[in-house]
C-alpha cells in the first residue's frame, strides 16, 4: 500500500532516477518522460540526478547532472536504446543484514538534498524501490519512491504489460517472418527447419510473441517451445516432422529458459549472475544438433541474444508510448506524494486498444514474476490460444522509427553525463 | 564476351527467371524489376514464367505462370524479402559430363517457347547462365541468356557491389550499434563483452560493413575478425583486453568463415551443402568460452543467422534501387539481343555517391570471388582503412521501410505462383 507523504514538505527537493536490470529499447523512453515532466514542475522537483550505472551511482556517490543536458538531448532519449545512465545488475541486500548499503544511500540523499526516488527496472528492482520507500520512514529521512516498470520479459504483476516487452516483441516477430520467408524460399533443396532462440528466463511471454508472426494457416512458426512447458523430445521431434511434411519447413521459436523432465536448462553455459541467476544461451543450437542427428534434416539456428532488447529501429509505437507514460506518471505520482508505489498499465479493452494508468503498490510488485497462464497456451503445448492473441496482439502494434543520419544509421544520443560535485568524503565500497 | 543475337528473331518469345541460391532483402526487387519492365515491353516478351525453386523448376517443367499475378503483387515484391518463386542450391554439373541437364533446358524452352533466360543469383547461379548461354547456341536453339547479380556476400567480380548485400551491411551495422548501446550500459557490473557472427563464409565484407557503426573514436565494434585475416588468439585476447581496459567493454564482428592457423574454420558444423561448402556457424559461442576461460570477463554472444539476409524492415534504400535497377537492366540488355550477360554495378564517385549500369560478361563474371582488398585491411588486421569506409559508406544510405499492417507486422506479399500446363510427357529427375 501506498505512503502519503505531504507534497508541501517535498517542494523543490531534487530527485534522483536510476535505472536498472538488462537494457530495453525503450527505458531511455521512460527516462525521457522522468525528465521532461519533472523540468514541466520545476516548482515541485528541483534538479534531476540519474545513478551512474543504476543504484550503484546512488552508493558511490556518482551523480549525473541531467540539468546539463540540452531540451534536445533529453527529447533524442526518446528513441534512444540501451541505458543512457548505465545500468547495473545489482540487489540491495535485505535491510535486516546489509543496513549499511541503506543508511548510505540515505547520507547520499541527504547531502544532495534528494527527495524523490526513482527506479527503473524489473522485478528485482521494483524490490529495491520497496526496500528504499521502507528504510527512508525508518531513519527519519522523508523520501518519496516510486517504481517505473521495465521488462523485456513481461514478467511484472499487476501492471497489464512492461514497457520494453512490446518492442522486443515486435522485433522478434518481424525477424522471424522474415527469416521464414527465407526458408519457405530454400526448403526445397536446402534448410527445412530453423530454430529462433529467444529471451526469457522463466517467463515465455517473448516466445509466445513469435506466433503473432503467422496470421494465416500455415504460417510460421509451426512450434513455439515455451518455459512453462516441459520440454519432450519425442513429442518436439514428431512435431518438427509433421510440418515438414505439410508444409515444407518448420520454424521453431525456441525459449533460452526452455527445461527438459530433470529440471534442468536444455542448455546452460553454467555461469551465473549477480542475482544468482544462471546465464542461458545455446539451446538453439542444442536443437539443431538434435535435429540433424535424429531427423537427418538441415537445420539452421540463430541467437539474437542483446539484439531483441536494443533493436530500438524496429519498436513497438505502443511500447514507445507507454514507456514514456510510465516516467511521466511517476513524476506525477511522486509530486503528489505518493511513494511506495508503480505506474502501472491497466487495460480497458482488447480492439480498439485502449490503456490508462493506474497505481499499483510496490509491496505487490517486487519479486513476483508473471508467467504465461495456462489459458494462454495450446492444448498441445506447441502453440498459443486465441486469448493470448488477444493479449498480445495490440502490443506490437505502431511503427515508431529512429531518425537516421546520413550515413544510414540511426542517430542514437550520448548524453554528457556530467558528474555532480561530490559532498561527501567517504567512499563506500561496492 | 556477349553474344549477340538478332532481337527481330526473338521478339514476343516468352522469357524465364529464376531465383538461385541463399536469398536475400532484395532478390524480389529484382524480380520486380524484371516482370515489371517485360510487361512494359509486351510487343518482345511474351509471358515471363518463373522456375518454381530456381533451375528445378525448368528441368522438372515447373514453370510459374507471373502473368495471372495483379500490377499490385508484382509491385509488393520490392518490399518483400525472400525469394518469392522459391530458390535452390542446385548447380547444374559441366556440360560434357551432364550433357542431359542441359537439353533438357533447352527442350523445356522450347516446348514453352521460351527466347529469353534471366537467371537471379551469385557466383554459381552466373556460372550456371553461363554454361546455358553457351549450350544454346551448340543446340541450335537461340536463347538470349542474361545474369542478374546477387549476393550478401558482395563477392561478385566486375559489379562494383551486389544486390543484397548493402541491405545486410545495414541491419548489421544498425544491429552492432543497438546492441553496443546495451553493452556500454551494462558493462560495470554485467557483460563486457559481445561477439557478433557474421555471414561470409570466404570474404569479409559483411563483417568489414559492421565497422561503419563507429563514427567515433571508441565505438563500437572494438574488433573485427575478418575471413581474410587469419585468426591468432593470442593477438587476439590482448585486443580484447586492451578495449575492456581502454573503453569498459569491447565488442567483436566475427566472421562466420574464420579460420585459424591451420587452415581449419574456427568453427565448422561438419555438414556441407549441394555446392561442397562446408555449413558454418557457431565462431561466437567459440570465442565467448575462449574469453570466458581465458580472460575470465563475462561474455555474450549474438548470431542473427537467416535474420540478416532476409531483413527486408531493415533495407538499404540504395541496395534496393540497385537490385530494381539489374532487374529492369538485364530486360533492356536482353531485348537489345545481349547473351552472356550480367548488369553490373559501375561506381562514378563516392561522395556523393554516383553509380550506374553496365554490361558484364558473365564469363569474367562466373565463378569468381572477390574478397575484401589488403588495402581495405587496417595494419593490424583487425578493423577496416579508410579506402574502405568510403567505398562501404553509400551502400547502406536509405531507408525504405515496408508497409506494416493494423497488426504491426510488415505486409510481405506471398504470390499466387499458379504453376503453367505442362507441355512435355516426360519427366526429369533431380
Amino acid at each position: 500500500m501506498a505512503i502519503v507523504l505531504q507534497g508541501v514538505v517535498m517542494a523543490g527537493k531534487n530527485a534522483f532516477y536510476a535505472q536498472s536490470g538488462g537494457v530495453s529499447a525503450v527505458i531511455n523512453a521512460s527516462a525521457c518522460g522522468v525528465l521532461q515532466t519533472a523540468r514541466q514542475h520545476s516548482q515541485h522537483i528541483g534538479k534531476v540526478y540519474a545513478g551512474r550505472n543504476g543504484i550503484i551511482g546512488a552508493l558511490t556517490e556518482d551523480l549525473i547532472d541531467t540539468s546539463v543536458e540540452s531540451e534536445a538531448a533529453i527529447a533524442a532519449l526518446k528513441h534512444t536504446p540501451g541505458a543512457a545512465f548505465g545500468s547495473c545488475r545489482y540487489k540491495l541486500g535485505s535491510i535486516h543484514e546489509h543496513r549499511a548499503q541503506y543508511e548510505r544511500l540515505i547520507e547520499v540523499f541527504r547531502a544532495h538534498d534528494i527527495g524523490f526516488f526513482f527506479y527503473n527496472g524489473g522485478g528485482d528492482s521494483q524490490d529495491t524501490a520497496y526496500k528504499v520507500s521502507q528504510i527512508g520512514a525508518g531513519l527519519d529521512y522523508p523520501l518519496v519512491c516510486v517504481g517505473i516498470p521495465k521488462t523485456v520479459d513481461n514478467d511484472l504483476p499487476i501492471t497489464d504489460c512492461s514497457p520494453g516487452f512490446g518492442s522486443a516483441a515486435k522485433y522478434i516477430a518481424t525477424s522471424l517472418r522474415e527469416a521464414a520467408f527465407d526458408l519457405a524460399a530454400m526448403c526445397a533443396t536446402s534448410t527445412q527447419v530453423f530454430a529462433l532462440e529467444v529471451m526469457g528466463r522463466h517467463a515465455g511471454w517473448t516466445t509466445a510473441a513469435c506466433a503473432l508472426a503467422a496470421e494465416q494457416e500455415g504460417d510460421a512458426p509451426h512450434i513455439l517451445l515455451l518455459p512453462e512447458v516441459v520440454f519432450n523430445e519425442g513429442r518436439f521431434l514428431a512435431k518438427v516432422e509433421e510440418a515438414v511434411e505439410q508444409y515444407g519447413h518448420c520454424v521453431i521459436a525456441v525459449s533460452e529458459g526452455v527445461k527438459g523432465p530433470d529440471g534442468e536448462f536444455l542448455s546452460a553455459s553454467g555461469l551465473k549472475d549477480a542475482f544468482g541467476h544462471s546465464q542461458l544461451g545455446g539451446v538453439a543450437p542444442h536443437l539443431a544438433g538434435l535435429i540433424r542427428g535424429k531427423l537427418r534434416r538441415k537445420c539452421h539456428w540463430a541467437v539474437p541474444d542483446y539484439l531483441q532488447r536494443s533493436a530500438r529501429h524496429i519498436a513497438s509505437g505502443t511500447d514507445v508510448e507507454q514507456a514514456y507514460a510510465v516516467g511521466r506518471a511517476a513524476v506525477e505520482f511522486a509530486i503528489a506524494g505518493r511513494s511506495a508505489v508503480m505506474p502501472a498499465i491497466r487495460r480497458l479493452s482488447d480492439s480498439p486498444y485502449r490503456w490508462d494508468i493506474i497505481e499499483a503498490p510496490l509491496s505487490e510488485v517486487a519479486n513476483q514474476e508473471k508467467l504465461l497462464p495456462p489459458d494462454f497456451i495450446s492444448a498441445d503445448g506447441f502453440g498459443i490460444t486465441e486469448a493470448a492473441r488477444r493479449y498480445l496482439a495490440p502490443l506490437i502494434v505502431g511503427e515508431t522509427y529512429p531518425p537516421f543520419n546520413k550515413n544510414g544509421l540511426p542517430s542514437y544520443v550520448k548524453l554528457q553525463n556530467r558528474a555532480a560535485s561530490k559532498k561527501l568524503t567517504s567512499e563506500f565500497a561496492i
